[in-house]
């Protein structure tokens, strides 16, 4: 029953046993590609549902293009083809016969919707454009795969903005950036550094990219959601071309944005433990399972009926319940089974609950269990909720933060990243063969350059010894 | 600003120009495939909100199965892959090199979620499994595309259920039927036939098919949703095998079923006019919108406050409220835009109306204009809304009847079937080769075989003239 594999000693086993176990995710027989099962997909929509209400609110709205790109259109921004090609699924026969042209499953699909964009936008009448989209892409990777983190298909939304300036574009950038960290901080309870990537880390195609950052318990950073500003870098070859108030031709700047499916993995990665997941309780399908415990046939009834009661009060106040009555399997094989699939809150009711009007409450997260009056139950399973969801960010919290210093000499640096992990904080000059170095080295890269960010007061670059330009954050990463 | 084209004088013309005004497709540089622009998008979310509740309610869990299928898996029910074949978009290319097997774009996931089946599927605990998923899928159509309606990419959702017995997938069919007619009917107001499909139309690999059929203003049918019966046919060669309470090994019995963005076009054609589209209520992105009018500068502020207050006490209700406060448009160009996007309700607010404390309320079906209380306004759209909600219905539930007859003979049946069209109602005998006489002369096909209809009283074949086994109807089908 237990698991076989601890999270402390080798992640990488844990993760995919409790996959496994848990019924997140199985295997399909195409290589790279996993089956997302009820619990994950489950996990998505509520994922989809909070992002997609606070996109729609901010004047967002959704559409949907083809999921083929012709080749000529790919090749439209050449350092955004150069970025994608090695990575891409070819179609080259359709309806039996070969293609005129192939055409590439969306890695990302910059270069289909700009194409229509060109088409639509005429006037500043027109701007901004804030369109989404939720759909599936096909990203052919040829490194090992792992369930949610790196597939070679997998799901995400992806947004696509127009503006007339620049400082529009960045408006919008921070706007996402606030709407994405909220999704990751405040519903799945994964705390992130927010910063601009390095010139060799950003999208390819991108004027810059900023990203959130979120630390694995290995020590490797995972890269939870990116934000683009693309400049006019697709304007231009795309010809997205606006007449501005002042009467003049224009090319519109441009934004895309996007989370995935991967947001699951760092999710698992950062709360399960060695029983098994944790889902925080406002992504978690199911937040509170109730279980009937009962010793002698003739409490059984009147148990039932509580368990029913509970399950009915706590879906009345929004609480999203399910009990868990099968007869061929004890107590304690249930607890179990529902504390690996994560759900937070459970809650026992035994005969000696019933007889005095109480119920267990037993939390996933510390285990700790508590005995409440029935008629109170609704309160403190929304408390007991809300402290579960808190606790969750805080661990996760101080983890990121213990798993955050700075080195006192670059063979500390590499020592620290080779070793523990984690985020190292340095400076940095700004040249690419620092950097490199770095990444030869150890394995790490520049994680993100945090905006604003004061020196750390050496002022002269980690690597190199030259004058520094930038804090940045090393990592390894997933 | 109106239409080029008038729909009972050239349907498709007029179809096509409706989608391009109302903004709800576009053309894409990939042939056969379409843009979903908002308006279309926001439908779909709505068709697949209502689906989705209607399926969770009954016992569905939504899963996300890979876009690709593996040639081998593709053939293993021979029947299913003769048919779709043909239809087939295969990646061949993928990271830069050949594929060892090629990898078909699902054009339907039987065979892939089956070959799971067989591995999650061990006893009959594990039964029943109802599964959906919402997806997008190809079909390399070599005829004439048409958006919505017939495109290479479509977005839809399949359920795939496995059940102990056959009578338990038969129970499930009636089920979802039902589903289907509700949401058809009741939230897309169209009246649809339900029935059997002929062995010459039944899904490629079913043990039979179920048909909801929907008529056009043209006369030509149109499948609206189909719910398959597939017997053991599927379990069979992918060896999805459970033991059941005897202790024996027994095949699955399975269902699989699916509706797709097909309803929209459906929807547009039905119900539109010569105006534009309209939108039921029901699945309507914006179900009111509120139009300004003023004549002098000096009221434009008071109008405007009370459009305001208007669309909040709406949207408080949960009326799906939208304003037009632009100035660079009159009034008169607005009721135009707003009646071509197919808006069921529009709510005018002119200076008389503020002062005796009315709104104008103009239905976009009947065209009807009434003046109500404004402390009366929730009510009386309510009202109204459920109001346009049936009359649509009823309107095309009025079509449906008129189109649908009883030939005299079978020239009779012919001439209808070429000229006017619709569902002639015939009897016959059961032979593929009358049912080839039929569409060899007329395009048409049987649309489906009614369950426990009665005998016209002929009770011989409309083509033949020998001993008729079933009531059938016939009609030429998009």
């Amino acid at each position: 029953m237990t698991l076989e594999n601890k999270k402390s000693e080798n992640l990488s086993a844990w993760y995919i046993e409790v996959i496994q176990r848990a019924q997140l995710a199985d295997y399909s027989p195409v290589q790279g590609c996993i089956v997302f099962r009820e619990t994950a997909y489950a996990i998505w929509e509520r994922i989809r549902e909070i992002l997609d209400r606070m996109l729609k609110e901010t004047g967002h709205r959704n559409v949907y293009f083809p999921l083929f790109i012709p080749e000529s259109l790919l090749r439209k921004e050449a350092e955004h083809f150069e970025g994608f090609v090695p990575e891409c699924a070819w179609v080259t026969i359709g309806g039996g016969s070969e293609l005129g042209e192939r055409l590439a499953i969306r890695p990302t699909s910059e270069t289909i919707i700009y194409s229509m964009y060109s088409k639509w936008i005429r006037g500043w009448r027109d701007l901004p454009v804030k369109l989404n989209q939720w759909c599936n892409v096909v990203r052919w990777e040829t490194k090992m795969t792992k369930p949610f983190l790196r597939t070679r298909e997998f799901l995400w939304q992806e947004g696509h903005t127009c503006h007339a300036t620049l400082e529009e574009a960045e408006e919008e950038i921070k706007l996402i950036l606030q709407i994405y960290r909220r999704l990751i901080e405040e519903h799945l309870a994964i705390p992130v550094l927010v910063g601009i990537k390095s010139e060799s880390e950003k999208f390819a195609g991108a004027f810059y990219t900023a990203t959130l950052e979120a630390m694995m318990p290995d020590g490797k950073a995972l890269q939870a959601g990116t934000v683009h500003n693309l400049g006019q870098n697709f304007s231009k070859p795309f010809e997205i071309i606006f007449q501005d108030r002042d009467g003049e031709n224009k090319y519109v700047w441009q934004t895309s944005w996007g989370v995935s499916t991967r947001l699951i993995g760092a999710m698992i990665m950062v709360h399960g433990d060695d029983k098994g997941l944790i889902i925080p309780p406002k992504v978690a399908p199911i937040q509170v399972v109730c279980i009937p415990i009962f010793y002698k046939e003739e409490e059984t009834e009147t148990i039932l009926e509580e368990v029913e009661r509970v399950r009915e009060t706590l879906l009345e106040s929004g609480v999203r319940a399910e009990v868990d009555i099968r007869r061929e399997y004890t107590p304690g094989w249930k607890f179990n089974e529902w504390e690996l699939r994560g759900v937070p809150l459970r809650v026992e009711i035994g005969p000696r609950d019933v007889r005095e009007g109480k119920v267990t409450l037993a939390r996933r997260d510390t285990g700790e269990r508590i005995s409440v009056e029935e008629e109170e139950i609704v309160e403190k399973v929304e408390e007991m909720l809300n402290e579960i969801q808190k606790n969750l960010f805080e661990r996760a919290k101080k983890f990121l933060e213990d798993m955050t210093e700075e080195a006192s000499s670059y063979d500390n640096m590499i020592e620290i990243l080779r070793k523990r992990g984690g985020f190292v904080r340095a400076e940095w000059c700004g040249s690419p063969e620092c950097e490199k170095r770095v990444k030869e080295e150890s394995g790490a890269t520049i994680r993100l350059i945090p905006p604003g960010e004061k020196g750390v007061g050496r002022k002269t670059c980690i690597v190199c010894g030259r004058k520094s330009k930038y804090i940045v954050y090393f990592a390894r990463a997933y």
